[in-house]
């Protein structure tokens, strides 16, 4: 018998939400379902749902981001419960306490889940790992490592324009070698099976053995577009990088910025997305980033819809899944 | 047939509230209406009503201010709306995002109306130019240009002590030339039809060819308080002047303080009003500023009335206004 | 006839709650019977009740505190009120506005609570003595003053675990000169009637005069610890203590720090508390802090529902207490 993975109860449903890697496809799906409903609820008038009233959900931002907070920040009070934004750089830890303590404090205040948002890889899951039973841990992305609602909105989006994973072919193109986002998008897309994954960028941007977990890399774009479903354009990530892996922005956008005339080697009816937000005319130019093949915006509100699903169904709220990705 | 205001809908409704200069009278008086009811409520022991429940509301402010951020805070959770506040300078475009892909990423994530703060005029008319069709732009206050909600509160204020506007003159005292809320309500004024607008400050302070929007011109203070109904004390922006336009604050105190002295030049039951923060010493005499005339701390209650009801008429959720002002 | 407690009405009903000290017994139990019924809120499912809903409380921060305001933001939001943190360094005041202009202007929006934190003794008095008749104040602590929330989450733990005050004997080690939370606990304990204070420390960080307070000094912790029901070891202020009144940390602990060792000088079933944030290897040693006899967590929960008493209480808006305490 293997190891239980932490995110799961002995029951094998959702208690953490930390990464990918390591769940079922049958697991990943439920949490798709279970957005596709959230959807519904955020084009209504009245967008609430009492789910987590009087639930408090904890927004542990120690790498700012106003982006992911607000957008974990609207799931969270769209589910009705309260939330506390604590940027912990700026707070508790700058008066000598541990961590640790800090958990333990908000834990004994009753705090329900906790959003966390960290520079180094494996952050979530060392707070996951120390947290008590009743608080559960979502992960909002931890240095390289894993981004794993990102993925997953990623994944709604793809279904609802694609309906199925068998037959697609993605593309991941740039800077792969520090981006927690592609490490999840590549698990997640395996997992559901998709037909092919590939990874594009320069040799310094593409990280060693990447082909174990599943892809093939490309280093020439218009190569590793050819025939994709689905092109993902990754952020340049300058604060990441360290060093001169590039030589410009100008020239990383001559050879791998997403334009009309690279875009044409895929796929007529391929679409684009993007994490966010975007650096226009750096990994895609504004005729792709605002045209047509353009699902970019579609990704931000499917955010919303998957964020409450992970929550709910971490929270054991949802009456779904009895099991089933055990 | 004249180019639509932009502010209204085609049924001629309030549809974002970006300057008065444009409004009919009939809209205006509906703002003071509603924001009428709503005054009751602010004095009820529970004081919420639920208009925009399941709304998103966001504090947009690209300019610090703490005040007129929370008066906007409170009317949105009093109409039970939940409120999102973005301090734009600290975020998205750190990191290199345009304008408008943050507003494209707010409305993708389904947020309902901006409430937008922002140093440059001209700001709010080029968020409303520019949002979907969902999204509704409330000006929190644009550069030198156009502040309309505390205008209306000041006029909420005028006819709940004065009754009606058509027989008062009304003297604006100050730095003309910089003050947003100045051109606002001279705009409200001269739409609601009082007898006389004065404004009343140095050569320095007041704007060329000013008399074209209807206001006469006084240097002298006690000469332009003459037989005041309501005298409005600008503060004194010396963050928004540039160079020396003025000798100091004392010899300004000098001329244009408003005293218990100077004042007496007005009608003898006219209002002091001030849109506050005020400086003591500096534009008015603490004695005038809490004396029997002042209705200044009456404004500030009143903003939270009027800001209720100008969200809850461009949010299109009272049954009230159909197409008077169009 | 005494002058009246200005912390209670003509009812001698709470109306602010600034100190312990000048408050009666039955008053304090009252705070603790009605803190029991909200601790069983915070352990149900969902945790909100509807007492203050539709009322605004400000958390006048003009000392930052994170924690501190977490406590009270979570137990004002499980009451249902709206929350506006204002942290008043960063705001108004920068403006050039006065701190009573500040309060004028948050009562005219009808704010019904301040909960102020200030680095001067009095601010929270000042504050209360000069707000307007519906406005209530609570201490969350004020210069070396008073943290009266603190003594009574503290008072509650010891009650939930000892059952009685009178046969205590209660001692609070560390930098008593220094701690407002030690001077709300000395005012709490002796009022509720326990057998013996004793506070422990080096002559430099104990008051003088301190006795007439009630208390036992002790230089010595074996000897200040013999015998002791409850042990309350302060946090060592560093940001708070000018000029050179301790050698060092390491020695700090040598003499005062709570070991398991000098621990088994109190009674074998003494609790250990502390105010957090605890500095382990300074005044506590984890395996104190963390042991068996740590209650110190409990204290944290506990901190939610005391704070939700007072609160309520102070707000008027429970049924119980029909001047008992006058």
């Amino acid at each position: 018998m293997i190891q239980r993975n932490m995110q799961l109860d002995e029951q094998g449903r959702l208690r953490h939400f930390l990464s990918i890697e390591g769940l079922k496809r049958a697991l990943l799906v439920e949490i798709l379902d279970l957005a596709e409903s959230f959807a519904g609820v955020t084009e209504q008038t009245v967008k609430k749902v009492p789910l987590l009233r009087g639930k408090t959900i904890v927004n542990l931002f120690f790498e700012s981001s106003t982006r992911t907070r607000t957008t974990f920040e609207l799931a969270a009070k769209r589910l009705s419960a309260d939330v506390l934004n604590l940027n912990i750089t700026a707070s508790a830890t700058a008066k000598g306490e541990t961590l640790l303590d800090t958990l333990r404090n908000l834990e004994a205040m009753h705090c329900d889940m906790f959003v966390v948002r960290h520079a180094e890889s494996g952050a979530a899951h060392f707070i996951a790992a120390n947290v008590a039973p009743h608080v559960h841990v979502v992960n909002a992305g931890d240095g390289r490592h894993a981004h794993p609602t990102q993925a997953m909105l990623d994944m709604f989006t793809i279904r609802r324009v694609k309906g199925e994973f068998a037959p697609l072919t993605v593309a991941i193109v740039g800077d792969i070698l520090h981006s927690r986002v592609a490490r999840s998008q590549i698990h997640a897309l395996t997992t559901l099976g998709v037909n092919e994954v590939r990874v594009i960028g320069p040799k310094t941007l593409i990280p060693t053995a990447v082909e174990t977990l599943g892809v093939h890399v490309f280093h020439d774009l218009r190569a590793g577009l050819k025939g994709a479903d689905v092109v993902i354009a990754l952020r340049l990530q300058n604060e990441r990088m360290q060093g001169a892996l590039l030589p410009s922005e100008h020239e990383y956008f001559q050879l791998y910025g997403l334009t009309e005339d690279k875009l044409a080697a895929a796929k007529p009816d391929a679409i684009v997305m993007h994490p966010g937000p975007i650096n226009r005319g750096v990994e895609i130019a504004s005729s792709v980033a605002d045209g047509p093949q353009s699902v970019i915006l579609q990704q931000v509100t499917h955010g919303i819809a998957v964020r409450m699903a992970v929550m709910a169904m971490a929270m054991g709220t949802v009456p779904l899944g009895e099991g089933k990705a055990a």
